[in-house]
């Protein structure tokens, strides 16, 4: 173990141009640590990070640093970092926040490597804390050091040739091959406990803080390299940066799974984001998109990712959805099938050979079927044996073994049962050359069950107090195991867009531009824009006069659209700016002239550039495509179908983009209502590929012309099969 | 305490004409007790039950009867009960289930007033158990003796002049003012346990079984009389009398908050349940509305059941949805916040007042608006002043203290300043005449965390692992809150409704049943029948030739619909047997001969007893009602809107019948798309006061005629306002 020379590496200023993570090592595979506030107080952090420093057998010397103290906790003090007489990689900095940027210049000069601020009073205090952050950054930078936090809880390392323990925590969890990012000290501090009381091993484990130097990112970026690591937990407030998260977590998850809760979720979740941890919330369903798209598996509540992590850190993936349960009463397995259906997870159909295996032993009053209920009376053997009958039934892909203590038998007894049936199970399948299936168990009640949990725990064997967790958490690890199987896609790119002139388009509405707001396209910019993409916009006339749109009109097919050309009116519907239908040129005089009026009526006759027309377009199933910018995930796409199905039931699915080919044609049959696509009643099936090909025309475009605010192909007619697609309308806004 | 004399009381056969439960107190308040099998061997039911109830110190004397032991754990056994030269109130049985009969015919003539049958083997075994049960409850009944189970966990009353524990469980749960009834006995024993590991005090236990005598509805009106008890819990795995049991629940959630988990939710869960303790899986819908419609609280685990619990044995109900979140770390209160908010709670606003007070003494970066983060350093005294402040802020209904453990405090240190903050707002609130509020806690990690824990168990004031539980119980509790305080509301009944037609029509189609099958009613008939009923229906002539079609045609307004008329061929859509929007009697003639030529080219021709026409409504919002008959739960309706909404997108609503005013209301508003209704893009809001009427005049309707087996008011127009709702067509079946 050496640490490595990041000293000639650049760090570039942002996050998005920074290479993969270097230096880390020294953070958690140091030689040796100072702990700059080393206290001789008890209950300080100071103390409680240089105890556990020893105490959990850190491999290497641990110096207290601390000008007041010639001993801390029985060891030799030193006054300053500098008066160290031998190496130091790694630097625990708990002074308080004024003094923590000359600690670290002191650190820089020593050619210390890594260092972790636990002290608090940076960038989530105001501006003055900011300007603090700021210049420590920038001091790491410049003697080319990795820093985690500040405002941190510090980190851990379990490898035995390590013993890390560079937290305040009191918790020391077993070792193990998960490793956990938390953006939340406090919650760190509970994650540690409760992976010890759950006997979830853990590899690292770092409170990241404020990231001011090192990120989320870089962390999972480490972790895909570590040989120890094999299931990486998030707890996540932020994104620092969302479209590198995508990239970065879509490679990593294909071949280690990341189970993550985001919080602020919602709007008060937001709120108390905002005033928590230098921490912005992001949208919600960007989130949720971002997750589905790189293979991140999400949870709701921590409670449920420890629940998957126990899983994936135990268990072999499962093959495919059916479970197989296995019961000593009937209440709790009719639980745990309720939970598997409404989760997606199918009950597996045992095959003949089983259930006469089964009945050969078996009670005449157990049921032999899937879920097979052993009833009360089932032994230590019958859990034994039945736990490898289904778990090696080529019907089922994992086993569930539920277990409520009767006074026929102990937790422990059951407990071992179990794990030797699973370990027949697993050499059965060995030997017939199948791959291993995952077992997961129940045991309910808690008179005993500690025992028999401990023992399970030793050999892997992942145990819920209530079954319906059990199904869920297994639920999501099987949608995982889904997504990893499917082959790996790309991101298509249509090579006849003129992306020059869309350039163009935008860079001349933006010249409009006043006061820093979002200029509107008109009729032509869009058409030009949309045309420079190979977007299809229903044919498009416009006319200033009532006799020039009855003219125009006159160059269509009837029945044809007129619609108020403005390009500060945007909604036009509101304001009486549309009319549909229109049979011959005099209708087109008069409806040109009704805008007129009622634009008149309502003063906003100055903003009236003239009318555009269109064709009517009956043909075709309505939806609508869009772009959102959110602040940090950036472009953000939208699908839905047209109407009521996106105003009034909100039934729209969104991606980040860029989008592959597989995202586009998931998203395209998310929504509740894509069964319209297909044909509805007698109408023709609507043309899909097309409609892919328009949202991923989209995504190239707005990747490429990034100064695209907002876009709403709405509506966008989706045409019969072979027929393609076509914008009715678009409003498109550009970044001042 | 006194027996009951419940000898004289008759008991009919069904369960319908029941009377209020009576005898009960035999089984949970007896005097004495025999324990019919009471064993020597250890490990074993019978022993097990016999130790139970000596050692948790039933008040009177327990007898055991074993015709092989002269002494059973140092007491003087009786051969049979009858031997025992006193009184006996209760016997519970666990002798071989072919032995059963045999001592209830003792004990009945012992003058025994309830009995407890544990023994297994009856009715969930098949014809030979079935039959057994049968011979069982005859029994009981010839001695006017009340039992519970057969093939249960037993009963068990922790009242301190009582202390029955008639169970083999090995758990003994505090005492306290929760009643649970459980229809698995595997349950049972985990429930218990858990109760006692959550300090959950529990008045009565009972194990129903296979509910031959004593029904979960008993227990309900038993407990609803019982002082002891505030709060019930049940786990359901069916309903033996779903109506009934609508009626006393609705009645006893008035005063008493009634919590229910029932399981057999999906297909596999029904599976499961078939092969259980003679259980028969309600349609799920049904269940849904049948808890929402009478004040049930359902939560989809036994987990939740307990997190919703804990609240209604513990605190007040709160008056609103405002929660107030106090914390020592930002994370957590995050994910609170978001639990929250996903579940219909806000954050409520604090007042300038309070605001002020909490700055006075919290450090500058706490923050000091809803969530309070007092950050890491919050000493016990924050804890306490802070949860009392807003506790007290009459912008707060409800109040979560989330704690997790720094260094720097203890959790017993915080708990205690908790109870004090809650018992000083207490008396606040108090003081100034208002109602008390109630305080949630989550306390994180498991270090030091359980003595924290015993002490808020011992202050009633309930403690979760995760905010995100805490949250979504006290959401359930704020509706039930909500529910209770609205007023009660009864059933509209139509008196213009001429019941006595109705059912002619009914009777006189019943008269064509053949094998059994549903009886579809003709059109004169559905009309007859909706007439009688006062629901309007769209006026529809009959012919039976292509000239009759076209001259009855002209009666009618233009354009109009042609429709197959066929007492047979239910959809006639799929048969080419419905042509809309004919303009003239030309049209009408070509649509009839066009109908028998597709039924010709199918061979059906001999099935077409002519068309039906009808004016074409064009206006108004097409919705659809039914009624379908559930097995166990009766008449079902259904409410969505027209079309793609409820085939495609399923966005329909479920309430069982009878209906309430409030039920219909909610109904109508329940549906996603429900906002059509009120009027969407400039149309008309429709008649929903008559569509509410339609709804209601068929509740009343399929209770008065409940051979009605299906009906379907599909479409349903339902007009704007003002012009009241429209049936275009109807399809009845009544069952033969």
């Amino acid at each position: 173990m050496s640490a490595p020379s990041s000293t000639s590496t650049p760090l570039a200023g942002t996050a998005l141009d920074r290479p993969a993570p270097k230096g880390l090592d020294a953070i958690f595979r140091p030689r040796s640590v100072a702990v700059i506030g080393a206290s001789r107080r008890p209950g300080s952090i100071g103390a409680a990070i240089f105890k556990n420093l020893l105490e959990h057998g850190f491999d290497g010397p641990v110096y207290p640093v601390n000008p007041q103290a010639r001993v801390v906790q029985s060891v030799l003090a030193y006054p300053t970092v500098a008066d160290i007489p031998a190496d130091v990689d790694l630097a625990v900095i708990a002074v308080p926040s004024k003094q923590v940027l000359a600690a670290v210049e002191e650190c820089g000069k020593k050619g210390v490597r890594g260092v972790v601020v636990i002290t608090a009073g940076f960038k989530e205090t105001g501006a003055e804390g900011q300007e603090r952050e700021r210049a420590l950054v920038e001091a790491t930078r410049r003697y080319g050091m990795r820093m985690i936090g500040p405002n941190c809880l510090g980190v851990l390392n379990t490898e035995s040739n390590v013993c890390l323990d560079a937290t305040f925590a009191p918790a020391w969890p077993p070792p193990g091959n998960v490793a956990f990012s938390s953006q939340s000290g406090a919650l760190g501090l509970a994650i540690l406990e409760t992976a010890g009381a759950l006997g979830m091993g853990i590899s690292h484990f770092a409170s990241v803080g404020n990231k001011a130097d090192v990120s989320g990112n870089d962390l999972l970026e480490y972790w895909e390299q570590d040989p120890g690591t094999t299931t990486i937990l998030l707890y996540l407030e932020s994104f620092g940066n969302p479209r590198r998260f995508t990239q970065i977590a879509r490679r990593v998850a294909r071949t280690k799974p990341i189970v993550a809760v985001k919080s602020g979720r919602t709007k008060s979740g937001a709120r108390a984001a905002s005033s928590h941890t230098g921490s912005l919330a992001g949208a919600d369903n960007a989130v949720d998109a971002l997750c589905r798209q790189s293979g991140v598996i999400r949870t709701d509540t921590i409670e449920e990712l420890f629940d998957v992590a126990m899983i994936l850190a135990n268990q072999p993936l499962p093959k495919g959805a059916r479970i197989g349960i296995v019961t000593n009463a009937g209440g709790p397995a009719i639980m745990a099938s309720d939970a598997c259906e409404s989760h997606g997870l199918e009950l597996g159909t045992l095959s003949d050979a089983t259930t006469a295996a089964l009945k050969s032993y078996l009670p005449p009053e157990a049921s032999v079927k899937n879920p097979v209920d052993m009833i009360a009376s089932a032994t230590p053997e019958s859990f034994e044996k039945t736990v490898r009958l289904v778990l090696t039934d080529p019907g089922v892909d994992a086993v569930l073994a539920i277990y409520v203590p009767p006074i026929v038998t102990t937790p422990l007894q059951v407990a071992t049962a179990i794990v030797k049936g699973a370990e027949a199970a697993s050499a059965e399948l060995a030997a017939r050359g199948e791959s291993p299936k995952p077992v997961l168990t129940c045991f309910m009640g808690a008179h005993g069950v500690p025992e028999g949990l401990r023992s399970l725990q030793k050999h892997h064997i992942p145990s819920y107090p209530f079954p319906e967790s059990a199904a869920i958490a297994l639920a999501r690890v099987v949608r995982y195991a889904r997504w990893r199987n499917e082959p790996e896609v790309v991101e298509r790119v249509f090579d006849d867009m003129d992306l020059g002139s869309a350039r163009a388009v935008v860079q001349g509405a933006r010249a409009r531009a006043t006061n820093g707001e979002t200029v509107w396209l008109s009729p032509d910019e869009t058409r030009a824009l949309l045309g420079a993409a190979g977007i299809p916009l229903v044919p498009t006339v416009t006319a200033r006069t009532a006799d020039e749109a009855a003219e125009a009109a006159s160059q269509l097919r009837f029945p044809v659209a007129v619609k108020l050309a403005s390009t500060t009116l945007t909604h036009k519907t509101e304001v009486g700016g549309v009319v549909l239908d229109l049979e011959s040129p005099e209708e087109v005089r008069d409806a040109f002239r009704g805008i007129e009026r009622r634009l008149d009526e309502k003063g906003l006759r100055a903003q009236m550039d003239g009318v555009t027309l269109q064709p009517m377009v009956k043909d075709g199933v309505e939806a609508i495509v869009g772009m959102s910018h959110d602040p940090s995930f950036g472009p953000v796409l939208m699908f839905g179908l047209g109407g009521v199905y996106v105003e009034l039931l909100r039934d729209v699915t969104f991606r980040v983009t860029p989008v592959t080919d597989r995202d586009v044609s998931e998203m395209v049959r998310a929504v509740r209502g894509s069964r319209l696509l297909e044909g509805w009643r007698g109408s023709a099936p609507a043309d899909t590929t097309a409609l892919e090909e328009v949202i991923a025309r989209l995504s190239q475009l707005v990747g490429a012309v990034p100064e695209i605010a907002e876009l709403d192909l709405n509506p966008l007619k989706v045409l019969p099969v072979g027929q393609g697609c076509m914008a009715v309308d678009a409003r498109i806004g550009v970044r001042a």
